[in-house]
């Protein structure tokens, strides 16, 4: 186990809740990971009050083991699915955690170790805070980070700062309207942006066009990989729709860089051209050849960092 | 001619200058309007330098009526159609003013007056700052003002500081994609909001459909007030395109606040009700309902309180 060179009271524990499983991690103000414990969420995790118990003693458990207090930890930062309320660190009904519903996070972790600092902040504001700070978003102002996994959302920071929105609800462009009255979307909107192209819909549509049921988006990125053609179509169309996504994104907000996590990882730089080639041709040259589009800059242990971010907020 | 209540020292110069007409506005930081002038911009405006001299003498004639010498003016904001570099204060090739290329406006008033503050926003931009300090978006940090003319552009307003983006270039939402491979924009791209939703595309539209050439958008909206369905049926495709526009703007930005100005004027209530019906059908609850979509608040001088606005930036 790495031993960290920052002293006791820096460091910061980040809380990563999902809904297969949690994560606490111990972490140093730099963003060194220096002790993490892992849990599924079935396992004691699922339905709170019993969770807030379950994620107090692992706590406990990291604290032991770096021999500090959990009393003088500097700050906890929490990155769990929205809905939730950051102002007052309350997760809300998020639909991942149907056991979790108006949890007061900060209230709890303050009044169980009264830890002063206690942050919270939806999974894609998490990213985009660990992206701005330590990944591929470094020294850059004005930024969206997308999660292209089962749903599409972005994190957005501008000046510098995460942009939240009136209700934490800013950056959810998975349900920003791609094609007026088009397919139906989980969320009961039609022709969403997540509809079209995020990798559960590209394993749907996929599934549907090549007559095999179940497909993922990874496995039709690997068929794309055999030279599958109709799966490579399937794609190419998902790239040109989240080519509008982000070419309207653009033209709203006139970015330095957007920053694609989940899917980008595995479906290759073929992908990324055809998405940024969607972006030329929807947007206007002076504000595409102002951006860069590249894949996420943080690798295996994102989420991990992410959780870790919360717990630094930027004005810090 | 009412006489401010101001110190001379607090006189600010608002400057608008636009391919029709230029107007010079005296105004205290108040937001009250003291003096104007107001020359139609083939007059001596059409072309830098001659623009710069006539601009200069109106001012010097504006401050002589007021009794005060142009190098105590507090500041001087222009206002002005893009592109333009607000950071030099520059204006670069604006297509309403084929004249000015590359003209720093902020080093020639400060040359020619010794004026400290001048500044230079974008129209749209100029008019989200007055709307927010004097208008329909006082005491709202989060905010867009939708110009909705011949062109559709975007003033925003986020954590109460004016949000430009990387190039001066946010708010471009004009040219944001409703329709993928859409009618063809006069900006060269396919199925852009201004294309579906202007008064110009509403009046362009309208002159096919109804083989009337030539209307503008406030004729089709006289057309509807006379009972005419096919003007009725092109008026709500482009406040449902609108909605759409609206709809993933606040999907992105959450904010508390839509502003419409221009077409919002005249188009009336069942107008306006009709884009907010889209807007709700297309978006999440949540969004929708913690949002106002409402009509200009700043009536007939708008232009020249925009203008004032920008010699008063929020960051005063």
């Amino acid at each position: 186990m790495p031993v960290s060179s920052a002293p006791e009271s820096g460091y910061c524990i980040g809380i990563d809740i999902g809904g297969t499983k949690c994560a606490v991690i111990a972490g140093n103000r730099n963003g060194e990971v220096v002790m993490r414990l892992e849990r599924a969420t079935v396992d004691g995790l699922a339905t709170w009050p019993d969770a807030g118990e379950t994620l107090a003693v692992m706590v406990e458990s990291v604290c032991k083991q770096l021999e500090i207090a959990p009393t003088i930890l500097y700050s906890i930062g929490i990155s769990c699915g929205g809905p939730l309320d950051s102002k007052t660190g309350t997760i809300l009904n998020p639909p991942n955690l149907p056991g979790w519903v108006n949890v007061s996070l900060q209230a709890f972790f303050s009044g169980r170790f009264g830890v002063r600092r206690v942050y919270i902040e939806n999974d894609a504001n998490a990213t985009a805070l660990a992206e701005h700070r330590w990944g591929a978003g470094i020294g850059c102002d004005n930024l969206a980070y997308l999660t292209c996994g089962t749903g599409i959302g972005a994190g957005i920071i501008l000046g510098g700062q995460l942009y939240r929105g009136k209700g934490d609800l800013a950056g959810e462009i998975g349900h920003a309207v791609i094609i007026p009255d088009g397919p139906l979307c989980l969320c009961g909107k039609r022709g969403c942006l997540e509809a079209l192209a995020s990798g559960s819909s590209i394993g749907r549509i996929a599934s549907q066009e090549l007559g095999i049921p179940g497909l993922t988006g990874k496995d039709v990125f690997n068929l794309v990989k055999t030279g599958n053609e109709l799966a490579a179509t399937v794609v190419s169309k998902a790239a040109f729709h989240l080519g509008i996504g982000i070419a309207n994104l653009l033209q709203t907000l006139n970015l330095d860089r957007v920053i694609i996590g989940s899917l980008a990882s595995y479906a290759g730089e073929k992908y990324l051209d055809e998405v940024r080639e969607a972006v030329r041709a929807n947007t206007w040259k002076s504000i595409f050849e102002g951006t860069k589009i590249i894949p996420s800059g943080l690798g295996k242990g994102t989420q991990d960092l992410a959780a870790l971010a919360v717990a630094l907020p930027i004005e810090d």
